[in-house]
């Protein structure tokens, strides 16, 4: 099975967890059966593995997600990069291009598209895999999957099909109603719209072809930022007739807000935490090293992360957004494909963070105009290039690095450093890279 | 006016502000006329300050609060301090020798006892002014303050008076009671014992004579950690018949538990604090240099310091102890006498900390047995001292000391420093003082 992931951007809904360079996706939240913890992106990664092992994973996301991808998948996964956010047309027409130029899929085999976020078991898998199936058939251009619902929701679109069998041609499409109208719909016999559909791959590279003046894929990841936003449902799915549907009646959650994610919390609690025996229906996710005690509280979820605090009736959590957009607050910690960052310690002419280099990886070779750094090796071993010059470094040793002078380190085991950073002007932009000499 | 200020345990009550090491008393609460905060020995100091510009105040204290009340009300503030916790008995016989030994204070002065920690406006400290006078008149041998009840509280003793004249012969004492016998007690003309009461220097002393061998201050230190644990109440008061108690009916307020203290809050948020409007009766205290986030809460507490976070029902919030007493969390912040520390990052064998000396202070001049330092100055100048050996320091330099190797540094202007520790084992304990070469 090819299957293209959809990742989509940065939402503040799971504000402190989520931030501009985190997504929800990559949140740790769901227990596993060893006891530790897995993002939805790691446990849908997990789950299509165990359903189809040979599945062809392409993830297509933006550059500010790649860290994260291979930190938590590791470097073998396909990503299919959008230079710039493009709405899902041009999304999917690169990852279809990806498919086919870089990975090699031939025209007609069949493409799944959908996205890494919903919260899913196994049967789904089936279902994508058997959504696979129908497109092979070529009984029709697009096979969607409709999803059975189990309220009248007015989050989703809706597909009205033609019968009740399980595999039907699609009648109509209808925009997110409201809930007397849902009502309606669910009564003819309609399913919910969750952006899940399989086609066979020359179908969206022609349709692409139609739409977009390009070569390949080269050719169109190098103008994507010219290209129009245009959705895929806009573009291809509402314009096609040769189009059925597929029912799952499976589980098929949205954890997009605080109030849905804790529903499928295993546990009360992640992190440290100790609730007192009046609290009821409290969920506390705590990625501070200290504690966090709750006492009489009833329907609230608390969560701390490095960047913030919430505690929220779980109603209430749903109007988080405009609250979020006008906390200004920097970041405080981040995955990169080398490990990862902490900030430490703010002020005006100072920034101090811990750095985590994963074992045999390195940082870029730069450099910064207008700060000097100090490097303090807190645990593990490696080897540091300062304007090349290099040097093994283990516990205790201190580099300091003037501004304009080039350096990286190299973690022979997984390295941490503790990195004083000194200037009048300090930020993320000042960072010039160079090929290692 | 002399003055002995009772300053307390640890109390856990108001975590995570209080901690083993900070009381709180120390918490920087409450607003000032410009805007900034004091503690509750910043506003007691400065309330004595403002009614007699010529108080001699004594803060008799235990050795671990002796950086923090330097850090906060100067070096001028007398302190009697206790070697170890031996109760009120104890602490008032040696701030009353103190006060005769090393302040030179005369036997035929009047001393003022009262605890450090009552919410109260400057109507009180006139009240222990006239307390004061009342005990020079020498008609009792003590004079206690009695507060009017504003409740049937069962948290107080009570003192039963003959007369309902604002000076009386106490008639009897009462312990803590239920709801009822308050009620019956206040309809009595009963007044909460505070614990705030005058006497003659040389009345107290006596006693200390009569129940303890002892020659002079010194001596009385020296075998403190001897001394059977007594209160004051227990050893004197109960058994003294020439006693008067003296009517005061102004605000004095216990802020011991949340819920008390917040009702003293003048702001409902201190530090970074963001309210939907749909919260009711909330208050965020947040020492973190990150936003708090509430929704849709009502009557909440939410206390957040380097130590942990606190969500509570306010009403619950009186329940606090048992569940921290729990708590095994490290201490991550700390006054000092010179400054004050934080700690950033805690690894298995790296403690990284933010150390802060303040203008013209310098620590001890010491040395580890087990572990290695490195200093790396982030703000300010000064001069550090290593293995005997001077150097004046400023921002970006970096100082690295093996572990044996003493040091010490001074402050020019306020200094900042970025201090990793690295060693198999990292404790406080691993410290050993010098006098500097």
């Amino acid at each position: 099975m090819n299957i293209v992931l959809l990742s989509g951007g940065s939402g503040k809904r799971l504000w402190p967890l989520s931030n501009d360079i985190r997504s929800k996706q990559f949140i740790k939240i769901f227990k596993t059966e060893t006891g530790s913890y897995e993002s939805m992106v790691q446990r849908v990664y997990r789950q299509i593995k165990k359903t189809d092992s040979d599945a062809k994973i392409t993830i297509a996301t933006s550059k500010t997600q790649v860290s994260s991808i291979h930190n938590q998948l590791g470097e073998g996964v396909g990503i299919s990069v959008e230079p710039c956010r493009r709405d899902t047309f041009p999304a999917i027409a690169l990852a279809t291009a990806y498919l086919h130029d870089v990975q090699g899929v031939s025209e007609e085999e069949s493409v799944v598209v959908c996205p890494v976020d919903p919260y899913v078991e196994e049967d789904y898998f089936r279902a994508l895999k058997a959504l696979a199936e129908q497109a092979d058939k070529g009984e029709a251009n697009l096979v969607l999957m409709g999803i059975a619902p189990t309220y009248p929701s007015e989050k989703y679109g809706y597909i009205i099909p033609k019968s009740t069998e399980p595999v039907s041609d699609v009648a109509t499409f209808k925009e997110k109603p409201d809930e007397e109208t849902a009502k309606q719909y669910i009564a003819q016999g309609a399913l919910w719209n969750g952006g899940v559909f399989a086609y066979k791959l020359k179908y969206v590279l022609n349709k692409a072809h139609e739409l977009i003046d390009f070569t390949d894929y080269e050719d169109l990841f190098s103008k994507y930022d010219t290209l129009t936003k245009i959705s895929f449902d806009y573009a291809v799915v509402e314009k096609e007739s040769k189009i059925q549907v597929m029912r799952f009646a499976g589980q098929w959650k949205d954890l997009g807000t605080w109030n849905t994610l804790t529903e499928a919390m295993s546990d009360n609690a992640i992190g440290e935490a100790i609730m007192n025996d009046t609290c009821t229906g409290v969920n506390i996710i705590n990625e501070l090293n200290v504690p966090i005690l709750a006492m009489g509280l009833h329907d609230v979820v608390i969560s701390a992360s490095p960047e913030g605090i919430l505690v929220s009736d779980k109603e209430q959590s749903s109007y988080i957004k405009p609250y979020v957009d006008k906390i200004d607050q920097q970041i405080m910690f981040a995955e990169k494909s080398w490990g990862s960052f902490r900030v430490l310690d703010v002020e005006e002419k100072s920034l101090t963070i811990k750095v985590t280099l994963n074992e045999g990886h390195s940082m870029n070779y730069h450099s910064h105009k207008n700060r000097d750094e100090v490097w303090v090796v807190i645990s593990g071993k490696g080897k540091t290039v300062v304007d090349g010059m290099e040097q093994e470094i283990a516990v205790g040793d201190v580099v300091t690095m003037q501004a304009g002078c080039r350096h990286t380190v190299f973690a022979e085991t997984e390295l941490q450093l503790i990195e004083v950073q000194l200037g009048e002007e300090i930020n993320v932009y000042d960072k010039q890279k160079f090929p290692l000499e």
